[in-house]
């Protein structure tokens, strides 16, 4: 898997993904990374990519030219027979969730196109986007860290990326249900011991605790979950 | 505004942060961050910060001693008196969205703890966590990237750190509605013209257009913020 990401801040990008178990993924060959700076592809003597929006309005727009020039440019290194996704971040987009991930983890070469607060201009958006995605509700100064966001969800579902012991670890949204509370050495801190059962070495009994946890913290804190957790296990 | 974020990969955190509009506020003193390395507060000769869990199973569990340790440092920073809220990440918590980022940015401190794919000792999340967020439903290899996106949403709305020009861009969830499409120079590119209405210099017009590409928008790509726009309005 190959993720080239377009942005005015490649530094930012390549730092921020450049660490711990990415890094590890990268330096193994699992995942790449590339950041493209928007800016390299500007025909403008002082490198502008923005202008003001016509209609007028506070703010700037980034200029369809060097974003397209940019994505061409991307698309032939990737070769251009293989259509690929090019990701822009929307609050209109569709919303970024485990199964997305899950979907774009099967992809070779990813796009991302990172805008900020000004917006980019609507003809190069046209042209050039498969799919609008936002990770929530919220405004950021920019699409790099959403990009990072999707990158680290869509990565630790490559193949390869995390080792045995990271992968088997039992997660949420996998099967609906929260994770269970965990324990760890010593078997009394702040106050509190570690539950019991815990310490029985009775296996099945350990599960059972485990699951009802489960099951409670979901019902309790997350209801919608809990409902889709019903759905599959009453049609089974 | 001050941030401390609790990490294993405190230069993760400090070189996501350290870009674009965020430098700038942290430069003019607008805002402040400071990443802190759980491990520095490890009593272990081997500065392990973590451990099997109790009742087995795959993976790690982030221990609650040095966590607790970390947390009593960088509350005796802060001032003892001052209470300081102190964010977790869980998919069994609070949905990040605008309104929260906005309850947010009225705090003069904040603490984030990041956990890993591990997990994080209950005990210590039970002593210390005061709010328990969710930014959305994807599972990410750390609690770094989340806590990146909730400082930079809090960041944009603590006073001084936009510019007027970046504060005063119309943005979406402020008022419900998604924005309408932003076009630049040049008036024709990739074989397509700006609007006509948008190069008239007709100001009412130009704004009415606006707010129907924005109803029309919201309407079809986002029927729950329609609902509560509508509801505002037909309350006024």
């Amino acid at each position: 898997m190959k993720y080239y990401v377009m942005t005015l801040f490649p530094e930012m990008v390549e730092q921020g993904l450049n660490t711990s178990i990415l890094k590890r993924a990268a330096e193994a060959g699992a995942i790449e990374f590339e950041a493209v700076n928007i800016r390299d592809y500007s025909e403008d003597k002082h490198k502008r990519v923005d202008d003001y929006p016509y209609g007028g309005g506070a703010g700037m727009v980034l200029q369809a030219e060097p974003i397209y020039r940019c994505y061409e440019a991307v698309q032939a290194k990737i070769g251009k027979e293989k259509k690929t996704r090019m990701i822009a971040l929307s609050p209109a987009g569709r919303v970024f969730d485990q199964s997305f991930a899950e979907e774009l983890s099967a992809e070779e070469n990813l796009i991302f196109l990172c805008g900020h607060y000004e917006g980019i201009d609507e003809r190069v958006l046209e042209r050039i986007t498969t799919d609008y995605v936002s990770i929530g509700d919220y405004i950021l100064t920019g699409g790099e860290l959403p990009a990072m966001v999707m990158i680290d969800a869509v990565s630790r579902l490559v193949p390869g990326v995390l080792s045995n012991g990271e992968s088997a670890v039992k997660e949420s949204f996998s099967d609906y249900l929260l994770e269970y509370p965990q324990y760890t050495r010593p078997e009394e801190i702040l106050g509190k011991k570690v539950p019991e059962i815990l310490l029985s070495g009775h296996h099945a009994n350990i599960e059972k605790w485990r699951r009802e946890k489960s099951l409670e913290l979901t019902k309790e804190k997350r209801p919608d979950l809990y409902e889709k957790y019903l759905a599959i296990h009453t049609k089974l």
